[in-house]
């Protein structure tokens, strides 16, 4: 494991808890909706929205205006009037998502051995507001923006590598969707499955299986540290 | 002061002391040149190699990669033999630079009131490897390489202000070199100029007055942060 130089990390899911912070959002502002089936509604545009600028449909858009982009959809479908401003600071809300019990405590432990990264489809701005306001200590947040990729296209696994000058298999991609990790095996890269069974909520059990392509498989971050030797 | 959405900051002279970091460095390796005078000989290169990338003469080339160029020059001009590992170690040097004393308690002052963002020449992973050896506290950092220009290019400063959305005015360019900051200030941008007398030396003073066009004038970071509320 010596031969890792960066650790890159997806954020949504693997690093915090999308569903349970929006649903909060949400439910704080009293809209006529469960939180949760919101942010479920809500996160469930974002593959679609994605998949959009990846074809070429779209040009190239950031994540936040893909995140507005959906919400007005969704407020057009559940019949609920919000003012812009008010509308502007709920697309927010994904600026301010919380980390897993664990993740702090992890990324810190993964840092003193490795440099930590973000390789994220979230933009610069919402993963930079994201880090500042939950402590997350990377050593450096990339961003889709940066290669003007989301993933899983080749270029943002690739980017990373091409950003710090290593070889794909000097670089750990730590994700807990096994998409995301085989795509970045396609590349070439190594790859760390985190086990987020909460991510879709009690209702939708995720397959957490053990995949023999995948090289590591930790419970939690700071289970990935302990099985990196930090 | 409010109005300040984000400070972004110049790195090498403003936060680091490069001079000192690489004459340390050289004056380790036994070159038979004082590590001050190839110092100023190295940094000397840079500018013009940036200018080579701006003009267009060279494709996009990262500054890990021109300070290699100019090293290999050097080298041949002081005349001195020095195998190929031993030059890549060399030109890492410029991940390793020293803060000034003040940097860190400075920035991390400044932290807890703005977003505090790196927009250097040098390239990602060099910033990143700086900041992490050195405990720079960045929230993000952002470089030339992110938008393929190096300052004094407008597409430098106005790049910082498109990935947090913010107008000009709401940033706030921090920096030794008071062409930097006119250069920001071209874009619309806010300026505070803080003086590194040593930058080039102690043989060689720097012009330390007050600049009407320029709207903060700090004697070091800490000040800096105090001018600001911090």
């Amino acid at each position: 494991m010596a031969q890792y130089q960066v650790l890159a990390f997806d954020v949504f899911g693997t690093v915090v808890d999308w569903r349970a912070s929006i649903a909060r959002e949400v439910d704080a502002l009293g809209l006529p909706v469960a939180g949760e089936r919101f942010a479920d509604a809500w996160r469930a545009g974002y593959a679609p929205a994605m998949q959009r600028v990846r074809s070429g449909e779209l040009p190239w858009t950031r994540i936040d205006a893909l995140h507005r982009m959906i919400l007005d959809t969704l407020l057009a479908q559940f019949r609920i009037e919000l003012p812009e401003p008010a509308r502007r600071e709920l697309n927010l809300a994904w600026h301010r998502l919380d980390p897993w019990p664990d993740s702090i405590a992890g990324l810190t432990r993964l840092k003193q051995r490795f440099t930590i990264v973000t390789m994220s489809n979230g933009n610069l701005r919402l993963l930079t507001a994201m880090a500042k306001r939950a402590g997350l200590p990377w050593d450096c947040i990339l961003s889709a923006e940066v290669f003007r990729h989301y993933k899983p296209d080749p270029e943002t696994y690739l980017g990373v590598c091409d950003v710090f000058e290593i070889e794909p298999s000097q670089m750990l991609m730590v994700a807990a969707h096994k998409s995301d990790l085989l795509a970045a095996r396609d590349c070439g890269c190594a790859t760390a499955f985190v086990e987020r069974p909460l991510e879709f909520g009690p209702d939708h059990p995720r397959d957490l299986a053990p995949d023999p392509r995948i090289d590591w498989h930790a419970k939690d971050l700071i289970d990935l540290a302990r099985q990196l030797g930090c």
